[in-house]
């Protein structure tokens, strides 16, 4: 891998490999626009394609017939332009910020470029990267969806039998999808404080099981239209690029609504994301194999290649309102069933839509053991076990008032080089 | 009420009480604006604002301000205006196409602008009217939830212990939202040929039971902020207007997806939504009482007046391929247990943020009796009994290809007056 003439720390998930893109505004321009994370620093597209001349990121004369695609609010119309063209604008970055950069008059070399261009990362605003049209989550983390079915059926019956035959999904809302940093407010809701009474008699109040959900997201660049399914060779080049994403999950809310049509308020008052789009080549290196499917699926889901999941190293930091900061679980990417392009094929094999912009969960992605779990409901056991916090001097069983939640991601490649999601954080509100 | 100097046949449902909203293209201009309809005309909103110059038709100098709102290819920037504004717009038009008008030289008396902005519906084609962020479909139709309870639990577990403490509702899908007239492409999916195999085996092919569902539609007009809730006395505010809505789903489809997560593609190929939006003022007149809730909801969910609902005539047609036409229900929107108001409340009582554009379904509306059923999964008892079409010489369970339904709604008023929605209809394509 080649090396930048910027100085990158190996330790950053920003690294030459990577080239996420965000939506950002500047002290100089306040105007959210779009911009790539290189180690600390954001290098703002904007004022590089107006800086840069006659020299285009966008292929084909691109950048004249979209002069405008940085200096949208949004991803969608980069991320509409299609992975060849995303391809090409990411070589071109790296090569400029490259050491032996094959163009150093136009940004290494120019000083004054490079002061308008590059702002660093704590001068920098993030906005949601995405307008996101609709908003699907999956359930594919096969180790959650076991372990949440021992929880509520028992281990005979954990699984339901549609689980390994097709990637179990539902609508979720996009107007509460913030971006990392915003804060999330305990929701009010419907909650049963004796499930045992006869009848049953809600009551009105904040959720006192407030949990997060560890997952991936994978928005959506290239649009199907009605009634024309995505095959599973296509899938791929439906895929923008990935972020963390932390389904905040309401337990007690959920519980009583969700017969018999699904999961509802309990989760629609704030999903997070992180600010910065790794795009799918990005990733490509990192590809793994993911849980094998003990039973042979449909044809519209057989993929050809074996490694069809990522190897992302994932973890979930708890910081209690005092400032002390847990790492209370370590899993991995691989841990999923089902893979995005499944997912893309399923969703879409009826007729549905997706469009540039939409987005797709993946379902808590937990580790075959307890302590590798992606909701404080398994590694609670559901309310039962305390959950150790700062060296034992404090416990949670769910989230409390003030509480911040972090989730990193991030691969490491044979050369050290990393590529990761930077942080998805937000701080719990009473 | 007044006459207009239109001649309008009593029986149509644009009559001077009603002015609906809608997103029209004509031969003169083929980009999409705004129009109303009314008796078999519409009128080009887009045609007229220019042409009655300094006379507004928005408020408070609003045509200066906002001079392209009629403009637009959607209603959202319109909606967004609130309540008052299109209470004004309404009654100004509603001056204006009057017998009596105070201006007979805008539009009456001045042909020339009347040749330009009355167009024949037939010369016109109606678009999406909103531009739809997220759509939610609630569940609220008593009868309908009661009847499909019993199919599957039972007389005595038919109805789930929340059902009468909150309107039960879910995320639907947005992308796949289609007006009025677009072809619906039987989907494709995973179903259980035989449900009693141990083990279940899918097998993946066209649905052999797509049904319909009779709802109505709430267009939302004026956001709240996340983590803002919306109280019940302020829900009105929020509300746009009502359009039919054909909620199409695949009965065998959803069977084996929805566990435990909700239904997905069995709903998520396509919704049919009437092209007119119709005021929230218009049906304001023909408020009624709905199903009485045996249940004391709390205190977020209890509304100051009795009348919540609207008492709606709705009318289902089966047009088979050959052309014979049977109205195979009709029933009456009282038949709801929980009114917008109700759901809005709901919906954003943990924070989750309602935007201008987004649509509320109101679930299934079946009358207390079989043939006021509101989908044919009622009507035909589970698929066990036939449905008599075109006097007995054709049965059907679920639809054929090649079958068109209509959905149709209107309310009659004291003085015969007529506010309708006109037709949602869509023809089954294999």
């Amino acid at each position: 891998m080649a090396r930048s003439w910027l100085d990158i720390d190996p330790s950053s998930d920003f690294s030459l490999a990577n080239i996420p893109f965000g939506i950002i505004s500047t002290p100089d321009d306040p105007s959210p626009h779009v911009g790539i994370a290189i180690g600390t620093y954001v290098l703002d597209l904007k004022v590089l394609a107006d800086g840069i001349g006659g020299w285009n990121l966008l292929p084909y004369g691109g950048h004249e017939s979209n002069p405008k695609v940085f200096a949208q609010p949004t991803l969608n119309a980069f991320a509409q332009l299609g992975r060849a063209v995303h391809r090409h604008v990411r070589e071109r970055i790296q090569d400029l910020l490259s050491e032996n950069t094959t163009h150093p008059d136009l940004l290494k070399n120019n000083a004054e470029l490079r002061e308008k261009a590059l702002v660093p990362q704590q001068r920098v605003q993030m906005h949601l990267p995405m307008a996101i049209g609709d908003y699907t989550d999956f359930y594919a983390g096969y180790h959650h969806a076991y372990a949440v079915g021992v929880m509520f059926r028992g281990p005979q019956n954990a699984l339901q039998p549609n689980y390994t035959h097709l990637p179990v999904g539902y609508h979720g809302r996009a107007s509460s999808i913030v971006v990392s940093g915003t804060p999330v407010r305990r929701p009010v809701g419907q909650i049963l404080l004796d499930p045992k009474a006869d009848p049953k008699q809600p009551t009105v109040a904040p959720s006192r099981r407030l949990d997060i959900e560890l997952e991936l997201g994978c928005f959506i660049t290239k649009s199907n239209p009605l009634s024309q399914p995505v095959g599973i060779d296509e899938a791929e080049e439906h895929v923008f690029g990935y972020v963390l994403l932390n389904d905040w999950s309401a337990r007690d809310i959920q519980t009583w609504e969700y017969v018999p049509l699904g999961p509802f308020n309990g989760k629609n008052f704030a999903t997070t994301i992180s600010p910065w789009v790794v795009l799918a080549d990005a990733l490509e290196p990192f590809r793994a194999k993911g849980i094998e499917n003990p039973t042979p699926v449909q044809g519209y889901l057989k993929e050809k290649r074996g490694e069809t999941v990522y190897d992302i190293q994932l973890e979930v930091d708890l910081t209690t309102p005092e400032g002390n900061t847990t790492t209370v679980t370590k899993t991995s990417g691989k841990n999923l069933m089902w893979s995005f392009p499944q997912m893309i094929a399923h969703h879409t094999l009826g007729g549905c839509p997706l469009r540039p912009g939409d987005l797709l969960g993946s379902g808590t992605i937990s580790g075959p053991v307890p302590e590798q779990s992606g909701s404080l409901l398994e590694l609670s056991e559901g309310g039962k076990r305390e959950i150790q916090l700062n060296g034992g001097n404090e416990t949670r069983t769910f989230l409390k008032d003030g509480d911040t939640v972090t989730l990193r991601g991030f691969c490491v490649g044979k050369e050290g080089e990393r590529v990761g999601f930077g942080e998805c954080t937000g701080r719990v509100q009473g």
